[in-house]
């Protein structure tokens, strides 16, 4: 099956249904409706049926979704049914989250790699991942890593991100508070677990 | 001046427009044009251009937007122009970096209070926050604070959203990997670290 062009927007939304998709299988659930999706985000049912239909009209009324299927599909166009391998640089507060984050499994991520410059931290392990010297990035190379995990402090991200690039790696997620220059080969996203709560706001009663 | 409804794809870009804006004001700009936010953000400049039409039409042609008058506007709808106390609870890595991040504050919150149920950590100082035992969530109540942040294990989500809710809390932002069960009344937004990497995976090469 061919997928036609996807608005950004619908690729912005695709994990987050994954999510969702996958948690309510764990509890046992075979079959979806939009509304009961929508009711577990905040995106509107309509929209939830149009993301769908850019793959194809495969719900059924009164029963909703086969669970299993759209999984599969979501897989598929965001790329995620083998499994890619990440490096995260800078094991502090954050990068040790990431670490054992159970979320990055559950999409089919790896992190293969840890970094840091702090040699009191290289040589100890974090979830088997024994942490090395950060002048060390160019050896991602030879474990065909592609992707790269910045949560280094705003000041090391830009030579953090040149040595990513340069140790070949695809792509970027960006957890330092600053936007990063790369090739424009590369796709960086910037991410800030700060805007959430900025949303959260808005649909909170006035104080 | 009255907003009228914003959808809720434009409220969730809003915050991620802010944040842009943000960075490139400390970078000393006073304008910028929707194309280059565009090329900060993975989002169309026609869209940009739609989302700030919501707020009146104050763009000037060949010159861009006043970043100054933008961020008053977004700060407006979200929300955000007096300082908002929110309260965390777990004090584990991700909820360390939290504490840590400085994106909070950049939005105008206040992390006031934080709460853990590990006696090793509890009395603990964390960034001027001192780490009170779990069991006095409900002293949130006295302080004014009226957003939660969880970020404990799972397994023990659901029994601290019952808390914060029970101390007066109007909104939740949830790190478990995991739905909670509140009150309709109470606004949660659930957010995983790992949602934008699945993501970036679409937009890099195929392997």
């Amino acid at each position: 099956m061919r997928y036609y062009k996807i608005p950004n927007e619908t690729i912005r939304r695709l994990p987050i249904y994954l999510r969702a998709l996958l948690i309510v299988t764990q509890q046992g659930k075979k079959e979806i409706s939009s509304q009961e999706l929508a009711d577990l985000l905040t995106v509107k049912s309509t929209q939830i049926r149009k993301d769908f239909s850019f793959f194809g009209d495969f719900g059924k009324r009164g029963v909703g979704y086969d669970i299993e299927e759209l999984v599969m599909h979501i897989k598929k166009i965001l790329r995620l049914r083998d499994v890619r391998k990440a490096a995260l640089v800078g094991v502090g507060n954050l990068g040790s989250a990431v670490l054992a984050y159970p979320g990055f499994k559950m999409y089919g991520f790896d992190i293969a790699a840890a970094f840091d410059c702090d040699c009191n931290k290289v040589g100890r392990k974090v979830k088997d991942i024994i942490i090395e010297d950060a002048s060390n990035i160019q050896a991602l190379k030879k474990h065909k890593i592609d992707i790269g995990i910045i949560a280094v402090p705003k000041d090391a991200a830009q030579q953090t991100a040149d040595a990513l690039v340069k140790a070949g790696v695809k792509g970027i997620l960006n957890f330092s508070p600053c936007y990063i220059d790369v090739p424009k080969s590369i796709k960086v996203i910037t991410i800030d677990i700060a805007t959430d709560l900025a949303r959260l706001s808005y649909y909170m009663p006035a104080r």
